[in-house]
């Protein structure tokens, strides 16, 4: 038996492509004192993955040249040397791109609760990052509150539709997407219930906008950045808080972003934006889960899961998210046979 | 005798010239019911008079054409028909750019206080909107702790002084100036007592800014906006807080501003920027002019002011600011026998 892994051969400039990533095979890790061994059985794909390949000041080091891409993922405990894990358990933490990973005291892991009806992709998708992400960002760094009109950029996406539907389930006044194309946009009113979606890829979406939030935005969540940050930052209510939860248009930016014009308006209507990860908020994952769990099982949250077969499929699953070519949380299966319940 | 108004006459398109204001003369103002009739001493110069004349939606209506130019001032009490305010009263609020002024019940003044020992500039000054705009900009927006780093651009401007003389007194680790041309970065450093001043003007300001806070900037009180807010982010520390106070370099400019490029900053380093108007915190001036009152009398609070005589030189004045042609607080001396004590 061997470890594929999938590592970075070369650091990207714009997309990534047959040259950022090779697989190589090595054996199975070892399981050591206090350690656990884990068949990984999805692993994530999330555009912050996309920043980590870059040689530059993150939030995270970067990943070096010949190391394993990092990433979220699950698996099942085949080994353990520690009251933590059982062997069976069905955990997820940081897997990163390959078949077996290994649970230690610094990077440990979380086991997934049984019993809950929910498959493990979803679980990954709203119990995971991408809906915890969802939640803090929303409740605790956006300060929503009832009454609100909000707005959500890459609404379709795993973490922007969640976001809308939370505050759908609060009592926003309001839920207004912003997607690219009319089949997402469809998807977002349809599926996951916003008010309205917005095209950024038709003209004027400043006006279009102030025509979906004629009284201003109250709280812009924001995937996005760049000008769909700047449009929205004409358009806020006095007191508005701004979530900076990703900026994907600008990873694979290959020229100096067009910069954000409108700052003059958070001075007039007293905004606030602020930056966050949601790593900070890891004391308080299981608060969360309980309040997503819930609203998933009682059909409050829609989701869906873009499931892509194969490990050596995950660097071009990583450039659909980019392209828009996904639909909902995308993960790439390593090994089918791991599963819930 | 006459009322002598600075009024709009043009909106102006970059800088104020000749073409945007005209003198008039008028009647002296009646003194109606609850009303009081004041003889104005000192009218403010203020980079947001500019934003006034832009027929643009901002924190407060555009002056119309014909209106006088909306700012404020200080005066004498000359008539008095409410309990508010006695003749002789010196008091000040929003008088505008003319010789008489009318407190009412929606326009109300507050009396000086005397037998501090400041002047009547000084007061315009340090306790004025000026100095009440550092203060709580720097304590309650931008939640100043002791040991942060601090950076204020418009280091020598009449808000920014005044901004790093209390960050030092109240424990900064550092406090390091913007300012434009050497003689303004010296006076930042001998006069405010700031640890450093970097000059705008020259190259590199990015890698000054690094080599001046290699550990990052705390709080950032950003009075300018544009590219040098743009310098600052990307050497935000964590956690960084970005106070939203002005942004002077835009108020003239007749194109798009370049934007703000490194907003991604604030996700990687959990920053939080939020813009401010002092009106907000009206209910609470009393307790900052007070330490501020301290500060002046006790010298850790230094100050220059930069009077201007002559009602029909208030709108060069104005240009000052933007030119750096001025040195500290503008003020355009109206009557000078208008005095405390």
């Amino acid at each position: 038996m061997n470890n594929r892994q999938v590592v970075l051969a070369q650091r990207p400039v714009g997309m990534v492509d047959a040259s950022t990533t090779s697989i190589v095979e090595g054996p199975v890790p070892i399981c050591g004192a206090n350690e656990a061994l884990i068949k990984v059985g999805l692993v994530s794909i999330d555009p912050t993955i996309r920043t980590w390949m870059n040689d530059a000041p993150g939030y995270l080091p970067a990943i070096e040249l010949g190391d394993v891409i990092r990433a979220g993922g699950s698996g099942v405990v085949v080994e353990s040397n520690t009251d933590r894990y059982k062997v069976g358990d069905i955990v997820y933490g940081m897997t990163n791109w390959q078949e077996w990973a290994v649970a230690t005291e610094q990077n440990r892991f979380t086991v997934v609760p049984t019993g809950l009806g929910l498959d493990l992709a979803t679980v990954m998708n709203v119990l995971g990052t991408t809906g915890l992400t969802a939640y803090f960002g929303l409740l605790d760094i956006g300060q929503f509150k009832e009454g609100d009109v909000v707005v959500v950029s890459g609404a379709a996406g795993a973490t922007g539709s969640v976001v809308g539907q939370i505050a759908k389930a609060r009592g926003a006044s309001k839920v207004v997407g912003i997607a690219g194309g009319p089949e997402k946009c469809a998807e977002v009113v349809e599926n996951y219930g916003f008010d309205e979606c917005l095209d950024y890829r038709e003209d004027h979406l400043n006006k279009r906008i102030r025509a979906a939030c004629p009284k201003g935005v109250d709280l812009y969540f924001d995937n996005v950045g760049g000008e769909i940050l700047d449009a929205v930052l004409s358009n806020i209510a006095m007191h508005a808080r701004i979530v900076l939860c990703g900026a994907i248009s600008q990873y694979n930016s290959m020229e100096r972003p067009k910069g954000i014009a409108n700052t003059s308006m958070m001075i007039m209507r007293r905004g606030r934006m602020q930056g966050f990860i949601v790593f900070d908020f890891a004391p308080r994952y299981a608060e969360a889960q309980v309040e997503l769990a819930t609203m998933v099982l009682d059909g409050r949250i829609a989701h869906r899961e873009h499931l892509v077969q194969g490990l050596e499929e995950a660097p071009n699953a990583l450039n659909l998210l980019f392209t828009g070519g996904n639909h909902g949380k995308t993960l790439v299966v390593v090994d089918e046979s791991v599963t819930l319940g």
